[in-house]
């Protein structure tokens, strides 16, 4: 057999199970964001190319899917949701009563090279939370990410810093917005040193930046904060004061989830995100069992006015559905569904039978079983052993004799009985056992 | 306020309620899809521009999204799913057992003057039936159809047809396949005379083509199908053999489905669609308060021969979510959610308050009832009159005292009555309501 056509490089059919299971945590993120008062929204694919250019970060930039649209617009697959729901807010929401609060589940795009956990469409599921500049927002929005995780019964780290404290020294440092972007990004990658050579090559006081950045990154812990956060003091205290009130902000945050979460906290003084619209709190889910991180978000209060809004406080985050699949893939947790195990196949065996079969069909899916009717014309025989292999737990086979006494014969497959009953009785026969 | 970046011409930013509607009539399509044993793929949005441009009809070819990617490949957007299905069969699906019965959710993209009820982007739901040519895998599909749309309370009309009835015609007439595609599309758009025009001018029987035709555009009912088929036969029996066994087929069909189904059915054997890989039985799903087509299918036996597989039957629909959206709300059906009705607000009224908040914010989710935590530092007045703007039905107000006594403030927003209670029973309070 000679295929015509494949599919693109890079490109994946999502099947059985993995696409049910995909499906599954979806629906409970959508659950467990409508719990925390979070709406849907549903913003286009398809965005001009400008609206992630101007803040995504060299990474994404350089890998978007961009073309020309009929009309000659440059226009680009989203590599991420963050930048359409500002446009969004200022498009359609300005409005509303704050905190405006919503949530997202979005096919995005970015041309990598594919790897595993890294995808060139993907499935991205998140929350906004747009108005408040309420350090609780943050510490609101960490709490439905665990609790998220909580109900997927995958364990996690959350990673939690502040990337304002870098903003703040590197300001302090008269090192301009663009330049920080990339330092940040530097490090977010773990080329400490080099972010430390462009850090120091730009600062007015290339020594101090220097030995400051390299000790905060080195100050990391997932029990002991107080000791921590009196490090960073003593680090940020003399020189640099907006740093210290960023510092401030993170131990307020971390006292308010300290205890409340399901998840392990790590307080990281030394944490950088890579996506350049961050301000303030930053966060990242990894599991203990993929090296990658699973989710992240944090606060991004530029962002809106840089689109030409208002001033306009924001905190959100994303969650990667496919490393999270794939996560608890890899710990063996089983994402179980809902619903009635018993799978029911109709058999007619005569064609007068099929108008029969037909209305038990929908009786059966009335009681939330589900049913379908043999289509293949197979022998009894092999009817039952497609049947058997396919996990369909009661056979009702409808013949002539069955048509005229009004009765069916329901096969049950893992005891290998069956009886012939009413067909009014039919219902309570499969629901009983 | 000059906003920077808007949304692309013919992009939508869906919000609530419609967002909310959507993803619930999203949901109703999985379950039903998965009662009748069908099991959800996920294919990817990026296809080679080829795969769509073989076999899907004039219109979709010029108005697809097609770029090239960074390879160089010519690729384009998804117009359709079914294609991709075909594809995904002969890829990874060969080796199952037939049926094989799979269903999709996904957004598609058709670069179209944007109306109402058409988007550039819109949303799909299907199943394809791959593996059986038996006429009841097309009555099973109908009753699939059928069931959703019962489900969604939307009174339909489902048009049935064979368009193997027009292409045996023709073929007896030794026109092409691919002139016979255009003279289906062009039926399909109500261009009869032209179609009838240019069936003759090839046909080998240029009157006798023309005549019958004709006479078979008329042949439509919703109630004596007895005597359409009849008509039918009558016009068919001397001079295409081929094509009265396609009405042949239909009259099972039509017997299968007669009374099994809650829409009405209309029998119409003029019935024709412009997608030009349909072989056989097709129908298409109206709603009385629209004037477009919702939904719509058929068999398509030649699609995975055409891409390089063996010849192998299929047959499925495709509905229009958006459409079925618009149609739902012009007839003013409400799509109601289900869950709790009961939305909490938890106020801390001090900052030492915040992590009792967090813990009632938990144990109120974990009885599956909405809440969340006021974020804006307002007073305790705009607090509450902005709860009762946002519909919360409690408020739980967390102050010094109450912390001290181990209680709460709930305030029912309905009644505008306020009581403090033990924290322990804080849950009975609000579920007694």
């Amino acid at each position: 057999m000679r295929l015509v056509i494949r599919k693109i490089r890079g490109m994946r059919d999502i099947l059985p199970p993995n696409s049910t299971a995909l499906t599954r945590i979806t629906r409970i993120f959508r659950e467990t964001a409508s719990m925390y008062g979070y709406r849907e929204v549903i913003p286009p694919t398809i965005e001009s190319f400008e609206l992630f250019a101007l803040k995504s970060g060299e990474e994404i930039k350089k890998s978007m899917y961009v073309f020309k649209d009929k009309a000659g617009r440059e226009v680009a697959l989203r590599p991420e949701v963050t930048a359409s729901i500002a446009r969004m807010f200022l498009e359609e929401l300005m409005a509303k009563p704050r905190p405006i609060k919503v949530f997202y589940i979005a096919n995005c795009f970015r041309y990598e090279e594919p790897q595993k956990g890294r995808y060139r469409e993907f499935f991205q599921a998140g929350v906004e939370l747009i108005g408040s500049d309420s350090i609780l927002s943050d510490a609101e929005t960490i709490l439905l990410l665990d609790e998220y995780y909580e109900r997927l019964n995958l364990p996690i780290e959350v990673i939690i810093g502040n990337v304002g404290i870098y903003r703040s020294i590197l300001g302090e440092e008269r090192i301009g917005e663009e330049k920080q972007d990339r330092i940040i990004w530097l490090i977010d990658k773990g080329f400490l040193e080099e972010a430390l050579r462009e850090a120091s090559g730009k600062a007015s006081n290339p020594v101090r930046v220097k030995r400051v950045l390299e000790e905060l990154s080195t100050i990391r812990t997932s029990s002991n904060y107080d000791e921590a956060f009196r490090e960073g003091e003593k680090l940020l205290k003399d020189n640099y004061p907006a740093a210290l009130k960023s510092l401030e902000n993170l131990r307020k945050l971390l006292e308010m989830v300290e205890g409340a979460t399901w998840s392990k906290i790590v307080l990281n003084l030394g944490f950088a995100r890579g996506l350049a619209y961050y301000t303030g709190i930053i966060y990242e889910v990894k599991s203990p069992n993929i090296n990658v991180s699973i989710a992240g978000g944090g606060r991004y209060d530029g962002l809106i006015e840089l689109y030409g809004g208002p001033k306009t406080p924001a905190t959100g985050f994303a969650i990667g559905l496919d490393r999270t699949l794939l996560s608890l893939m890899e710990a063996g947790i089983e994402i179980s569904g809902e619903g009635s195990n018993i799978r029911v196949l109709i058999v007619p065996l005569v064609d007068e039978a099929i108008k029969l079969a037909m209305g038990i069909l929908r009786k059966i899916h009335s009681v939330g079983v589900e049913a379908s009717i043999e289509l293949m014309g197979r022998s009894l025989r092999r009817t039952l052993s497609y049947a058997s292999s396919m996990k369909y737990t009661h056979v009702i086979l409808i013949g002539r004799r069955e048509m005229e006494e009004g009765k069916v014969t329901i096969r049950d497959m893992a005891r290998k009985t069956q009886k012939t009953v009413d067909t009014e009785k039919l219902i309570d026969e499969i629901s009983d056992d």
